[in-house]
């Protein structure tokens, strides 16, 4: 059995030049990965006809599949939809269905039509056109020597919808291909070296068709495990049993399996142990709770919380004494544990956790340089604090920082289970 | 003058596979586009050796640099530092410099060295080794063939320390370049087409060496007008007077020039001011906070805030009527506007905001479906309510949202000046 590979060409001199990231391709990549397609290469080209052909002319000699993003727009600079009429020696011509499309997507905005996106309705004729229910610009199915070219928008919510709704359900129906299973476990607050030492074993001995992958990322350590095969079902076992021993290896730092970030494990935990939680921040300005509200019916757990950036406002809605403030400051495990303790008495919930340090760039001192953080944990057991000692950026000590908290939580409640 | 080209090689299955996004290709693409080199292509490869050793040979055939990132992991899926030492024709051998480094390191982070990272201390023996002062792999910078090739870490805080101290001010000693200068223009509240449709005459009559490019995000419209040429400050002149047809053009889109996002230009505005701002949030969920205090010096103006998910904390900590709430509904203009109104008299701060709605995937009705988003904006003149109709994820209904309240704010300045 044959694998299908596919290739994404992302087209704009914006992702060249560093103006926008390219978060399409990742989507893109997961989704193909789950319907058994692998993507060989993802290529980002600029804005210039005879480079997109360049970049199609290689694609083709890897991949079975050719999928392009960007430049469907309705400005001067997006050449796409000329390119592939020629690339394929077709006409533009009208497309009733794309016009009324826009036609109404315009009404609904409260616009009329424009000359430039009634354009957009013309497509090359020997191409299928795919619909795009959330913008102007259709999308565009090619088949050419049994491979197939779609070209989609570069605007993330519509080329998902059009992939999700017509292009990946085509694919799937179009390919025969092999299975492709990924088992993914999340682990958190062990370093991939270590990791890779304590797993160097297991790994080694791993039968041919599994591979492992570690992903290191700001949240911990992702390990994927990805197996080849054409039994699905054995296939499954073999990976489930793999995993099983993961566990048993490393059962401290496992916090998921699968896609799961940590707020949403957390969130489960909660959920399942009937907990409710506050949060009272100073150096996270508020990227702590929006962390935890990131994942859907948090309702559920997370009551609220105070963003208590101003030392008045720890003091009014707090209640931080102002004794404490002028004794150690308001980066201070007392200051921090204070926090805690009253935004859960104040908001009623079983936990109340915050966060107080120097995010930086400015504000460090000698004895508190930027990246001096604390935070804390309270519940009916009483309260704890940590210092975090970061040396980054303003963004990644936020970020750090947050998830240092969501793990103290995942911790705390797993040792209040394990006692 | 001849152009100097660099192409960008992403190795690792875990960008194909979906598993990472590429956000380290972006910033290299801004720095380097800083210094005059243009990114032609950014290409990401898997983790076989084959694969990198076939992008090698095409990027050196359009390109004068060769960055590549990823795959110098303690690992086995990382194959880099030996295919570079094929492709090279060398050995790899004991670089004491890394090996002091490493050690350094993992002292300083209170671990033992483990074999594996001392392995990372062998570097292939025709390449200048680039320190890494924030993990265990070093950088390798290779020459041949008048080309430069230089691979460093994936991960993104060493990478970019590693291209700020020492990659960039080398390629820039290394190579003579064209000036490439870019002058970027922020707007917001008008479509992409509109905007188009606006400026077409002007963008026409551009002289060739000038190129307009359309950059729509979530924020708005980013306009990125770049010169190519041989004089500088000629250059320069050329673009500032077509900069101030355009401030000219769309006075009122025009939230700021340069590579300022909206909360930045909110910031400035409100230091100029000396105004203060609170926030009180529902549906944000702490997000609008998090943007807002995403500004290193936002602490001079953003006093805090409430993220009142839960009813009884829009009562007991922002004094919400238990009527508005019963009558209208926390997804209500009434309820949204007494949210503004109280943060705002709480805090003691001069404008005060509010947003209430219902982000989703669940908690929408018939009358009040998910995306119906209620925001607000408070001063000592009085309040106003805005409501907001989306109809995207979760995600996207947060961040449209806290954007929406940042140009309310922006908007209601402007208006109070031009009173």
């Amino acid at each position: 059995m044959k694998a299908v590979y596919a290739e994404i060409i992302t087209i704009g001199d914006e992702i060249l030049y560093g103006q926008i990231v390219d978060t399409n391709s990742a989507w893109m990549g997961t989704e193909l990965t789950k319907i058994g397609i692998r993507v060989k290469q993802i290529t980002s080209v600029s804005d210039e006809a005879s480079h997109i052909v360049e970049a199609l002319d290689n694609a083709k000699t890897r991949a079975d599949i050719i999928l392009l993003t960007g430049g469907l727009g309705p400005t001067k600079d997006d050449l796409t939809k000329d390119v592939l009429a020629d690339y394929f020696h077709t006409e533009l011509k009208l497309d009733e269905q794309s016009l009324a499309d826009i036609t109404e997507l315009f009404k609904n905005r409260g616009y009329g039509l424009t000359e430039l996106n009634r354009q957009q309705a013309f497509l090359p004729a020997s191409c299928k056109p795919v619909r795009n229910v959330l913008g102007t610009a259709p999308g565009m199915w090619f088949e050419d020597g049994g491979k197939v070219y779609v070209s989609m928008p570069g605007v993330p919510f519509e080329m998902k919808r059009m992939m999700t709704d017509i292009v990946l359900p085509q694919l799937k129906a179009f390919f025969k291909t092999p299975h492709i299973i990924h088992k993914v476990i999340q682990t958190v607050g062990i370093p991939e070296s270590m990791l890779a030492d304590t797993l160097d074993e297991w790994e080694t001995n791993l039968p041919q068709h599994l591979k492992l992958a570690y992903l290191p990322h700001l949240g911990g350590v992702r390990l994927r495990l990805t197996g080849t095969g054409i039994d699905a079902a054995k296939l499954e076992r073999e990976l489930e049993a793999e995993v099983s021993k993961l566990d048993q290896l490393i059962p401290k730092y496992i916090f998921a399996h699968g896609e799961v970030v940590l707020e949403e494990a957390l969130g489960q935990l909660l959920k399942e142990r009937g907990l409710t939680i506050a949060a009272a921040e100073s150096c996270t300005g508020g990227y702590l709770a929006h962390r935890i509200t990131s994942v859907p019916g948090s309702s559920a757990y997370f009551m609220g919380g105070v963003v208590a950036y101003d030392n008045k406002v720890k003091m009014q809605l707090l209640g931080v004494k102002p004794e404490t403030l002028q004794q150690h400051g308001a980066v201070s495990e007392a200051t921090v544990l204070e926090m805690a303790q009253n935004v859960r008495q104040k908001l009623g919930t079983d936990i109340g956790v915050a966060t107080s340090g120097i995010a930086g760039p400015d504000g460090g001192t000698p004895d508190k340089p930027v990246g001096t953080i604390w935070i804390a944990y309270a519940d009916q057991h009483g309260a704890k604090a940590k210092l975090l000692q970061y040396n980054k950026n303003r963004q990644l000590n936020i970020e750090y920082t947050a998830l240092a908290v969501l793990n103290l939580v995942r911790q705390s409640l797993n040792i209040a289970v394990d006692e």
